[in-house]
């Protein structure tokens, strides 16, 4: 007998036939002697069309006011497949953020889970009774209704496992697993048994979108063992887990790529002590997040030139910042630019093995493929590229690693 | 200054346009120095697609479960009219049925109000914000959210009107008042500037869509002052009060049908004690309700016709009980009809006059109309008709007691 917490998305949730399926999901566990609790989202798309209210009603809006909006999503989820389940003859009850009570931050419509107070939920799981929770909402300390923020189901059902101390929380989404890399790029993409928390983190970041970010650091945080499978077919997912549990950790895990990526340069920069704080001041104070940086090494010892890269959504506002703050930094050019593409190579593995740039940078030079910029971490190398080169570095990195199925 | 509750119903804030319609409303009576508390339906539809989803879940469900999923309905518009009012600059926030909490039975989906903590509210509206109440649910002694049944949120606003102690409960709906009788009928209907508890509860259990009965008996017991009025024009409604309060009390205020009717006749019933008990026991066991009665004298001593209505709704199941029962009860025939009408005549003031059900009888006679069923109450004649005769009946008697603009 396991304890198990079961996670359903948007899509998974979309109609009644859909919630059928996934109480047929639920009672197999149920019947195979587990416990069960279950973290649902809203039905997919009606989320949006809340949201959509919300902003009908007040561009500017109380985040208070909102939360309650959205929060009736999940509460009418959970509603349904406590229904579907006593149908099917599974006990089975919904909970509601603030029956729990899930108890949050104050930050309303991104709120932050704080504690959650299981009694409740053991007694009756213990008693044999599912336990579906509206996933996203919590209790905020003003006695309102909170919202973790999209995507926050995840958050709500591996913070619900931790507590619970379940063995595994099953992440259940449209996709099947964790793979090497983008299918649509590289046909022979192969699906991960295991990935490490570290590494899953780095690709969620690179916005592989099987997982939110925030609740990969919280399952890392927590050692919550997270399986990601798919509600759709009936074959095991990835398992996403400490790094000491994969007993045959491959050099590199994935290949990952993102599109979103917008380049900076400015030429000529003054070379003095502080004229990075002077450009990265101002885009911190405008929360523009920056990711890449290269400065190279300045030849007449007066200026040098200075790259960094921002998201494109971020860029009109990074440019403007920078430009309203040309006098401080003292510069002579801004160039950016839109078509980039960053690609990195991810892996624990590497930790403990040299060589793994050196055959990015090869693999991508024997293809004539110009790297712009370079950036490293422990687990990870990222590389800038013109994107036009995308699928084709992408799949030369995914054979050069031995990907390939 | 006055201590207002405003109620409005699914139509008044079916979409954003309507919503921000009925904030104006709020508005003008915030910015007239009123404090001020909304009660607000769901959207319309909303209610009956939530509950078509519980049903497709779900064919015996459980009630907790249902008023999970169909209380959100309120949850939203509540959110929505608070933003709504926030963006016109009004100052406003939503209150959920278990935040104030509205204490309620435990009957879910039917429960009853027992209890409103007011101190929040009352301290909230003091500074000048408008509490937005989510009507149709409240917090049962589970701890869980409870419905009060279809249009519930009258009793919603009611209940809160009394317990805040309010000046007036106007019930914002998408007819303009209460009338003489149905416009539709009668052209020369006219609008009651007022009208007692005790006409509107005859008019309301008679089919007149414009309050739910139980809010009604809720305003007489609480003595709370009850407008009804149209959200979508500017006109005073019809004010539902103490008939102390009405100083010209017509003779007959209103002339009402339903058609909902259906007639079981039992030809030659035995004459004997206890039949009456042998034939509406078993009903009443069925949960059927049985409206006029009438029992004709006995002939010949032995044997003996008796008739008596019921909903149309239930007739099938009306016969088949007392098919049933035939041997207990002893009849020789039974007949049933389903195309009658009943009319009624209603007023206050027939309580000390006399000849108000001879103009009525005399009015229909003088049309041809055969008189099938009459019974009595206080404040109200009523007699079944063949239901062909409806219209003529029903404009015949507005003209005979006076109504006519």
């Amino acid at each position: 007998m396991a304890r198990l917490v079961m996670k359903f998305g948007g899509t998974s949730v979309a109609d009644m036939d859909r919630i059928r399926h996934v109480a047929g999901l639920v009672k197999r566990e149920v019947d195979a002697g587990n416990e069960v609790a279950v973290a649902v989202s809203a039905m997919s798309g009606k989320t949006n069309e809340l949201v959509a209210l919300t902003k009908d009603a007040a561009a500017m809006h109380d985040a208070r006011e909102y939360d309650v909006v959205v929060s009736s999503g999940e509460q009418v989820t959970s509603g349904l497949l406590a229904l579907t389940l006593q149908e099917m003859g599974v006990s089975a009850r919904s909970w509601l953020g603030w029956q729990i009570p899930i108890r949050t931050s104050g930050a309303h419509a991104a709120a932050r889970i704080q504690e959650i107070e299981t009694s409740q939920l053991v007694e009756r799981m213990g008693q044999g009774q599912v336990a579906v929770v509206a996933g996203f909402q919590g209790l905020g300390p003003d006695g309102r209704i909170t919202t973790l923020g999209r995507g926050g189901t995840d958050t709500s059902a591996v913070a619900l496992a931790a507590a619970l101390n379940a063995d595994r929380c099953d992440i259940y989404t449209d996709v099947d697993g964790v793979y090497t890399t983008d299918p649509r790029i590289v046909e022979k993409a192969r699906k991960l048994e295991k990935v490490s928390y570290e590494e899953m983190l780095e690709l969620a970041s690179l916005g592989a979108k099987v997982l939110q970010t925030r609740s990969v650091e919280l399952a890392m945080a927590q050692g919550v063992r997270v399986q990601v499978l798919s509600s759709f077919e009936d074959a095991p997912g990835t398992l996403v887990c400490d790094e000491d549990e994969i007993v045959e950790q491959e050099l590199v895990s994935g290949i990952a790529y993102s599109k979103n990526e917008a380049k900076i340069t400015l030429i000529n920069v003054k070379d003095t002590p502080g004229v990075a704080a002077a450009i990265f001041g101002p885009l911190a104070d405008q929360s523009i997040n920056v990711d890449m940086i290269v400065q190279n090494i300045s030849e007449d010892g007066r200026t040098t030139d200075l790259t960094f890269t921002v998201t494109r959504e971020d860029l009109k506002r990074a440019v403007s910042v920078i430009e309203s703050s040309c006098k401080d930094i003292g510069y002579e050019k801004l160039i950016s630019d839109e078509s980039v593409t960053k690609v990195s190579v991810i892996g624990v593995g590497m930790r403990s093995h040299a060589g793994v740039a050196q055959t990015m940078f090869r693999t991508l030079a024997e293809k004539g493929i110009n790297i712009q910029v370079i950036s490293t971490s422990e687990i990870k190398v990222s590389v800038l590229i013109d994107d036009q080169y995308t699928e084709l570095a992408v799949r030369a990195l995914h054979t050069a690693y031995e990907l390939d199925e």
